[in-house]
């Protein structure tokens, strides 16, 4: 069994810092970084984002009508302007063995369908007789990406093409596909999902296979399921509080789908230097009480966690955050996560998620949404525990909590900061 | 801490058998056979439903326009004809007194709102100069029971009424109100439920508060939570399968906010004896199959479970069905219950409910909904535990089940009838 | 043939001014004043609006729990404190024979169904062994009074009962019957509907059947023309600038459907003295321009014209209003009148409305609804008037308008002022 | 003025009996029918359909990504095997020109947008350093036709673009422009419209400007009347009853705003030989009567009349259908024309339109959209005449119809048969 059936995959992406205009440089400094100092925390994927096939591409804005690199059968490769070990058509199967030596795995981005510059050429179709003009639906464009046209399911030289190009990101060695334009597009698109779907898992090769963009519709959860390993459940997140806060209502809806190899994915986390091609200097804008929101609603809902950041230029509270052990194993641990309660009082918003430890403990992710500092008080009898003889553990801070009893009933009470967030680790004695 | 807190109430009430017409005899007659027979596994509510002021009330119809019977208040009182011991204005003091000395707890149902007959006659509101009149408004009606008007939530003589209903409630010693014609009808009554909420919870005696009728809103969870103990996500529950099959979905969206005092309602189990005042040799329509369907789905997703049968015409299959203590364990020990998956495979529509254990390990309630009788391989890696030293044991046969090794990983296997169902035990060794 | 058919009633009605409270002294003082002024140029029904029966009503409230005034049948009588005529049980008779006497017709105001006193008193249907209980349904109310309950349609009581009301309002002399909580009720209602038309229509006088509260729904257009001289368009019209701007819109809609004895209907003029319960200085707020563009646009309309105010206050500007012969004229003789086309320009928002005029000429109304005094200029082509051998006269001011060239192309200039109108008679010579 | 001010085009294109697959031949036979036989009548536009730059088009499927003839700014030109007299890069102009010898208007068909093909080549837009990668927009295309990229109307390239297209039209001698994939885009491409019909009015010839496909937007209706001359307000019409039923519907909704230059349109007449490229023996599924139907229809609502079957193979009866004078009469002399009333009677379902006529009289059409043969009995008070001494002429038969008493008041009886239709003219003596 894959460790992507156990564990959400954990890893580093390219988007959030780099955009379209990824470099190989770039992608080999971060594999080293991370296999240094990440790996042993289990930090493991490494996966270049969009439009890596495009020479001129640059920042976080697609280049349209670019001369995307293809081979003779109209299958993408890396631009070798950006990616000099792809020179001779060898795709990016050195990067791939690259980040293999560091201990590590290697992904990609694709968009669905086949170039647009492979129809306007007319190319042939890889061991088959058809060509690109005849899978092609010349009306099935992506609403936001200008590269490609949507493949005709039901043309078998649709199948064809897709055999064809996981077959030779097999031949790389690729272990993650991350595929876009396609996760929100349900119903519509159901047909080519599943088409994509069976032509990658017949590879060959396991990679874990991931969909974009979100939201995913949530009645199609059970066909999420059985297509893909992970689902992106929002559209793009960046470092708005607007966007964390509204996780905490996506996040809910989709807790109960979570786990045993089905991991709803709340997207990227915009931490440390992000946008590097438009401002050398920028950070993220989130404050560390919302990063540790964010890395505690991530955690407990047990989304993939991919890092969006340039990680060579991470802060100490920045590599906390990411390498707090104990966070880390409820990201493992936690099982049937959910919100149990959400409230206004004292002053604050407050949310409670709550989980079983594979252990047989409980976890607690106490959250204030609100603007001001204010004070929650969790009754154990609100995780169904009605001993008092637990222990409990702020796991941020490493800090055991004392037990009130209010009314004869144990409690915690916690102060947090607005937009604050605390775990808390619950085992009875 | 009272055990609502704790548990979903278990109990009967007459709905489902005598409609709007039950009697003390029957009342009485149903608490004997429950103290003798069901308190030992936990049941113990003995609850009376609508209409039962009603002189003239007798089946499922509710007969619009009769007298019912009232204090010089406006407080409905039983029907004298009906309730022999309620004669004299003693309302359900002595029934409840019975009930008690049986070591069983007593409920009524209420209509929110005041009788049209205290407002035909402008009684006056109990403790206030305020009148029947002033605190009615005329076009605030229920609609589908032609009793009562609702009440100005912005009156202050709005809250004197309810607060003059449960004072007399309390004299009586009524544990648990089902009251009616308010929970779907969020957000329109949202103000008159919170009115009615303080009221019962300010009047000096804890009463399990049940509201109706279904389906509630799924947007008001956290304002049923405070308001509520108890809330019906259906409308009325009958022996349809298509009405237990479309639990299924209901119950998948309910399930976060289960537990901890907080027990949304899948309604009464329509079972053995049902409809007596049409037919008195009236059973109920479920198989025996989807009778436990419907026990696994209830006690795992831990609804509050209500008898709604006449219990002294239970036959042994229905005995069985409501005394498995192990099934009974796991309504009051599961935790974090919800629907894993739903798959169409093997002619059959398998459904996957997973919940801890409150002790440590894990329930697996597999449910058949398809047509034909087909078999389901459970992986133990579908309820992420990755040990194959593992105890299964079938709850309803009482059955230790084998573990097979599949590429590896270990799986049960059962066979499931068309409608049935298969609860599971397991533990880690 | 009833003038009905012909034309849009004319008449006076006593909500605007009045609401709930008319006497019989307020409707006998505008009677006589519509005989004296108005009737010579077409005015000439008096209609009592709602909650005649009602000893208490006084102003625009309605007094809910009231003693409505009954006969033996549950048929509502006018309270005899507020109609002294009506005392003994002779009902309308003395005031209709008044209101006759002076040549002019009367109407009154009733809702659907039957007193809920009625029901509560449980009396017998005239002419049958039913009872009210029987036909009335208890949950069938309406959403804003407080007075009925709605009937069974499928029960013949039902029938029967609304045959003895009409049977009443002949035997008073009715010619005019406005019923209400029912227009906009479509679907809902339409069995409802149709049996008291049908009830109306077998009575054997001919009586305006006037159908509210509107907005009346477009796709039922054909059953009102069906089952109803006249149907609100609008909720309550009042003096409001944007109650005024929203009915070009309405009436664009609905103009299609107007002539030949359907009159789509937007509600009363509120001009001069109204509200006069609450004060009794009160007048319309419309400014005079905004009285001219209502008039114009009801007039071109077709829509019945019902006058609001007390108009034996009424001043010189609005006797003028609603005496100019040629206005009225159009009201009677336009035809196929619709909006052309509304357009921002010159800093105003034009609209253009057009007719027929039944002796071959055109009507055009011209209305700017913007905040500025601005120009229009009507090109005759926009009329579909290929000469310029045209005679053009503005029918408010009484004023033949010249005829501009424009490329060739003849043109009409006209400044209006904010919230203004001009209405053009067109005439080939 | 222009006579499309004054009336609805009448004319033939090519779509219901060619397709994408026109010819120079086939046009240039019609041409000449049409200034031989029904110039006379009125019928004066002969309009080239979609896709003629296409040098594979064939038949109404169209051909993606086919090498579309352009010349070297990427304005598409007629393909020279389709269209002999476009050879050396003249275009239309030998085709127009000879169109015009004949005394008849040449129109053409386009698509919003620049050629995909000119933008994978990166032409250069006329007389501007622009190119075509700079104007389109990739992501921008038609749902259901593959030609063309939409432009970018806020990049000043784009009306650079247009200009030029409207420049070359203008060379060639244009007279109708009949624009694709936009009418039924409100808002989504409200600007873009405006962009074109700017460039269009502004290019120095007059050309009608049609816009496509329906249905068209009611709210934008005058959006409509200020950027084109006509737009559809179906979808393609073709002989089914299905979509002539529907039509009464469409046609109702948009009556008010035909007239003085406005022309919404129902569509082409698929009459007489059709889908030629599929079946040489195909003709007209209509019968008889549903083709009078339509043209009645049509006429009265004076929808523009495009003739869609290939006209040199008309019989008699399709003759007929065009060349009766009286109901070319009405299609230009119709005033207000609108739906008076629908009705179930006497088996049949029954439909009445008016319209004044611009002499002083009326037209009626009535219409049996039922199945049966039923009678129809108009009663002139219907039409609000009051006279008895009128003039009734049924124009598809010239037949003067008697006036019958009923009651007292004039009426007209009909027999119309199933899908059947006559046209009254209406003259008072």
């Amino acid at each position: 069994m894959l460790d992507i059936k156990k564990y959400a995959p954990m890893g580093w992406n390219s988007w959030d810092c780099y955009g379209a205009g990824v470099t190989e440089e770039t992608v080999r400094k971060n594999a080293e970084f991370m296999s240094k100092n990440l790996l042993k925390y289990g930090w493991e994927y490494i996966v270049v984002d969009i439009q890596w096939a495009g020479p001129e591409a640059k920042t976080h804005e697609y280049i349209p009508f670019q001369e995307l690199t293809m081979d003779e059968y109209g299958r993408l490769l890396p631009a070798e302007n950006r990616f000099p070990s792809a020179a001779g058509g060898k795709g990016f199967k050195e990067l791939a063995d690259y980040v293999h030596s560091l201990g590590l795995k290697f992904g990609i981005h694709i968009m669905r369908g086949i170039p647009r510059r492979a129809v306007n050429l007319n190319l042939p179709v890889f061991g088959t007789s058809y060509t690109a003009k005849e899978i092609a639906e010349p009306n099935n464009v992506c609403e936001w990406n200008p590269d490609m046209y949507g493949l005709n399911p039901k043309h078998e030289g649709a199948k064809a093409y897709y055999d064809s190009i996981f077959a030779l990101y097999k031949s790389w060695g690729v272990d993650f596909i991350k595929l876009d334009d396609i996760c929100r597009e349900m119903p519509r698109l159901a047909d080519e999902l599943e088409l994509i779907s069976d032509s990658l898992h017949s590879c060959g090769r396991d990679m874990v296979f991931s969909i974009s963009p979100g939201p995913a519709v949530l009645e199609y959860s059970e066909f999420y399921k059985k297509n893909a390993d992970m689902w992106r459940i929002t559209d793009d997140f960046w470092d708005k509080w607007e966007l964390l806060y509204a996780m905490f209502e996506r996040a809910e809806k989709w807790s109960i789908h979570t786990g045993a190899g089905n991991w709803p994915d709340a997207d990227m986390l915009p931490i440390g230097p992000i946008l590097q091609d438009y401002d050398k200097a920028n950070r993220t804008k989130f404050t560390e009480d919302e990063q540790i929101t964010m890395m505690s609603l991530w955690s407990i809902f047990r989304s993939p966690l991919m890092i969006g950041g340039e990680m060579t230029g991470f802060d100490d509270f920045t590599m906390k955050l990411i390498t707090n052990k104990e966070i880390l194993k409820m990201h493992k641990n936690a099982r049937h996560a959910h919100q149990v309660w959400r409230r206004k009082e004292d002053g604050g918003e407050h949310i409670l998620w709550a989980a079983a430890n594979a252990e047989g403990g409980y976890y607690a992710a106490l959250f204030n949404a609100g603007e001001l500092e204010s004070e929650i008080c969790l009754m154990l009898s609100e995780m169904e525990i009605y001993s008092s003889d637990v222990r409990v553990t702020e796991l941020w801070n490493n800090e055991i909590k004392g037990i009130d009893m209010i009314e004869g009933d144990p409690a915690v009470y916690l102060k947090l900061k607005p937009h604050g967030a605390a775990v808390l680790d619950l085992r009875e004695l």
